[in-house]
């Protein structure tokens, strides 16, 4: 269990989205940008590597973008809807980018199936939290 | 000047977006980026700053997402044009409300007038692109 | 459970460094670095804000320290001890200022409290494995 | 020219070390954190992939680490000198293979000679400051 929703629970004031919703958004970001990170340096090491160039270049813009939202996300103070809504459509964006490129070496790598699986979980808790934000 | 136009003249390989136009958006997020950082530590030293934490945090937001779209837009292998539109709108979201919260500090605070003029300049250098990516 | 372990297993060449504990550092510089972006937040919320200016740049420091040492340590391709090494050192001294800075204010904050935890946490997981690089 | 030495200027406290040299660093900071980042991109699009990945590794460390750096120094406020130190440390280091590694592809890659460049004068800048860091 992370640390996120006792976080979330300490926060001293009002927080404009459901406290549950935005914890499991916020760990789903990190491990997609977690799981991202790794794949990236797992694709470079394959002998393949000429084949997973763009493999490689998604799990980096995805890794960064992912964990820019996670710490958007975590912030409370000031809120300004059109910033989350804006950056979770990134992450929507560039999770389906990533989900979609990871699924297709997932038969023959075994860490592309794993990130797939963080992506398509994580652009899930993005889509679910967009929803929310009016 | 920096070496952001002599990388994009090396890479290897053909570059979906006009460099010149590339090189001074990713140049403007860099700086508006860093520009963000310190004006949330100069914020934070001001003895009035409880009046001052909408501002910080908007700076931290804006620090973030210009600083991944300034790497995001430093890629161009297996470029993904879904992805670079999505961030570049983040990117004019969160430089307005910055733009604006600093903009409203600007007479009292220096480095509120300084990161505000940066952040303008590049939520218009990110409209620019943008215009660009078909 | 993170995916950290799981993505180690699928890594094609070999890891210089005990998997397990690697898995285990990884996830203490993720969590302590997501405990840091929401304690400052939560600190900047604080009426008593102006009192915990330091914890709030304390907190900003750990949380980009120890991410950035999560992303690093989670690349096995090229492996450079030195830069882990180095790095790894940088983390026991931020979590150590940040872990004394937040347990100063654990007995009235809950949100300093838990982020004292987590870079107490963390400081060790570094310890234990700086002692394993050669 | 950048805002930094700008931005400095207004901080409405004292900073403890030089301002221009401290300008000088961040400055080095975010220009070897660019090209690095750059560099590896290109280093990604270029045939011989399979062997510039020690290189694309230490590119992302050196880029992860000279980011975080420049905005550790950025702040002022509650200023830690252990904090500042230990991570200039780091990126000695980082530059120091990063250069290296980069310098042994110069040769045959333009973006290896530029980014080897942005990483011996950022080296050194960290030096610089180190010396004055007591």
């Amino acid at each position: 269990m992370t640390t996120t929703m006792p976080m979330l629970e300490t926060y001293p004031a009002s927080i404009n989205l459901d406290r549950a919703e935005l914890a499991a958004t916020i760990d789903s970001l990190i491990a997609c940008s977690a799981a991202c990170t790794a794949c990236a340096d797992a694709c470079l090491s394959e002998e393949m590597v000429r084949e997973l160039t763009t493999c490689i270049r998604t799990n980096l813009d995805c890794a960064d973008i992912c964990a820019t939202a996670a710490r958007v996300l975590s912030r409370h103070t000031g809120y300004d809807a059109n910033i989350s809504r804006s950056l979770l459509e990134a992450c929507v964006v560039a999770c389906r980018s990533c989900g979609d490129e990871c699924a297709s070496h997932a038969e023959m790598h075994e860490h592309c199936r794993i990130c797939a699986e963080a992506c398509r979980a994580c652009e899930q808790a993005c889509r679910d939290l967009l929803a929310t934000i009016s």
